[in-house]
């Protein structure tokens, strides 16, 4: 947690409210940080239905690797989340500590192991000591409240400069469901998967492979579309909790993913996915601006995503942006490195609505004062059309500017 | 040009001698920079062969695309390099700026302009106006001499602090022959190609043929292995000229790429393409830390040269070694999200000789102070090796500093 907060962070932070058949608790456990809240148990009641997405790093942490082997059960009670460390590259004894922490969750709210699932952000490789805050995981049990999803949203913070969370409600055939959302982020945010850890929960009564359907459906648009410094955690997760609970109210059990009762609650999941996946880009260590790039034109939409992600992850490109230089130049190069098709002389180029450059040489109307007036904004637009296909794809990111270096210089001393 | 000279800077500069057939002049044309040279010509004398290697951007500057053109006829008379502007992504005017100069400098050395080579460096996007230089051309090849390797070097400097040259005298059959190299790098530094600008040139007398085939297989581990940003410039060039002139001390013509005079020759090449690669890499913008990566045990070669750019570029790796910080979990890291075959369990990194991780987890005679003492140093090593094979890769980098931001940040303005 950084003391300056960044100035993209929102002006309010929204009333959460609770979600029938979860509950909260958090503890400072002391595991790197002082004085703050540290980890969060969220417990789930029985019947609870699970789902994930995860890092693809080929050196995944240890508590991912245990929730992709816990999620073929689909069921869920207990979430446990520790920030400071991240149990990754840590070996037999990362295998050690989420077995312990899963043992000890599991005897706290009366559930299998297979039905807890863990996620633990920070440092990579040193060893992550569960002894710090297994025996706390009793009282937090029993402790724990339907309220205190703020509290959880700052648990999980490492970097973070604020809390991320969102709370919609949404229609659910003739009733109505809640969805509540929490997220960290901070660096090393770069697809695939860009979150470092996101929770979201209803109470809707939901079957796991249709939850797995949306959730993985859902990250396309979102959280694999936000790059912070193209460096993938090996941490990375992604869950959506179930509780069912609204079934008391009459809302109906979904079976199928076509089944029409899920159109608003998709809707609605991918906005606040998308949305959490912005707050991570405001977030961005030492960022000052966040940065649309559009790219329409290309051969494909995966092309057009290579190269929207080339510019957004060019360093070049991010200090410019941090600068306010409208230097679009350094997005031709961004183009040009991509590797995907693109022709110099097709090529045009926007800040925000102002064409900088187009077939191939600089706009003849270009004017470089309205330009530098426009990258004065906070959140600004770069789009490139290629011109040579219908291929579009839209990715987020902020600016590389010296506060970055300055985190990430410092982090661990 | 910066005003701080970069710490790994050279101590001394070579004394340059002279290349027989090949005479140097520089002019201040106030292209964009004010008091210093920012023009060079050098001219070839008749018979006189060229290679080069480009840039692989989709979107190659006017002069790249010139200079590929008329590599074609193997020939060289004049090379005319400008700094200030990149005359890249200017269209039509772009083409007009290139064959009007080619005209002035085919007229002032009297030669045709299909053997007259061009680079120009700089700001991208802003057209060049050729009238600014090509009435300067007639007096610069008049008053051209073999002496001012150490002016040209310094003539093609842009963000660079300090100028990049190199000599060697080498065996040629019973002969011997010169080869000079200068170069300027900087920023947007990345294969393939990494260099900015780079010309080489001797005595010897090489078929075209032969020195392209020379030169393409040298940048795999020169200019093809450095990364300063991952930024690919539109402008990278790379050519070789040969002016023959040693053949009238008894140096024999070489028109075989497998004749054994060529060993010791393409020996000092390789080394001598290396060296201004590491100069480049040791001037990148803001660098305090020259950092070379080795990969080894994997699958192949190329994958172990992906691997090694994934640590290379990864932003979170170099700022780490710009604040001195062993954060060997950021190499984890970037090993896991290369997308390359790797296994957490066999992989093992390395500082120096200071081994901080194996088989998956911390070595346990890691030594935090150890390896802190070691990150001080000016020349910092990483090596992973992944257990799995026997590719390997090295490839040259230095750390992300916040200067790297303000340089960037303020470049245009």
């Amino acid at each position: 947690m950084s003391d300056a907060i960044s100035p993209l962070a929102p002006k309010s932070y929204p009333k959460m409210p609770e979600v029938a058949g979860v509950r909260i608790a958090t503890a400072e456990a002391g595991i790197k940080y002082r004085g703050r809240k540290d980890l969060l148990l969220m417990v789930f009641d029985a019947g609870t239905e699970a789902a994930g997405v995860f890092t693809r790093s080929k050196c995944p942490s240890a508590p991912v690797e245990l929730c992709r082997q816990n999620l073929s059960g689909g069921k869920a009670r207990a979430l446990v989340v520790n920030s400071g460390n991240a149990n990754a590259f840590t070996g037999s004894k990362g295998r050690q500590a989420t077995a312990a922490t899963a043992k000890a969750a599991a005897k706290a709210v009366g559930a299998e192991e297979g039905e807890i699932f863990l996620a633990s952000t920070g440092v990579i490789g040193e060893p992550l000591d569960a002894g710090r805050f297994t025996h706390l995981l009793d009282g937090m049990a029993a402790n724990a409240a339907p309220a205190g999803w703020s509290d959880a949203a700052r648990a999980i913070m490492t970097t973070d400069t604020f809390p991320k969370m969102l709370s919609a409600r949404v229609r659910f055939g003739d009733s109505e469901v809640v969805l509540n959302g929490i997220a960290k982020g901070a660096g090393m945010i770069a697809p695939d998967m860009a979150t470092m850890l996101s929770f979201v929960a209803t109470d809707a009564p939901i079957a796991s492979h249709v939850l797995q359907d949306l959730l993985s459906k859902g990250t396309a648009g979102s959280f694999n579309s936000v790059t912070v410094d193209s460096d993938t955690s090996t941490s990375d997760s992604l869950m959506l909790f179930a509780t069912g609970k609204a079934a008391d109210k009459g809302a109906p059990r979904v079976e199928d993913v076509k089944d029409p009762v899920l159109v608003p609650f998709r809707r609605a999941l991918n906005k606040m996915l998308k949305e959490l996946a912005l707050q991570i880009v405001r977030d961005g260590e030492g960022a000052r601006k966040q940065v649309e790039v559009r790219v329409t034109g290309a051969k494909s939409s995966r092309s057009a995503k290579r190269v929207a992600l080339s510019i957004a992850n060019s360093p070049l490109v991010k200090t410019a942006v941090a600068g306010e230089d409208a230097n679009w130049g350094r997005v031709v190069m961004a183009v040009g490195k991509a590797g995907e098709p693109a022709d110099r002389d097709l090529l045009s180029i926007w800040f925000g609505d102002i064409r900088v450059a187009h077939n191939g040489e600089r706009d003849p109307g270009y004017s470089e004062e309205e330009t530098s007036e426009y990258m004065k904004r906070d959140e600004v637009v770069i789009r490139a059309d290629l011109g040579l296909g219908r291929g579009k794809a839209t990715v987020w990111t902020c600016d590389l500017t010296k506060e970055y270096v300055a985190i990430n210089g410092d982090y661990r001393s």
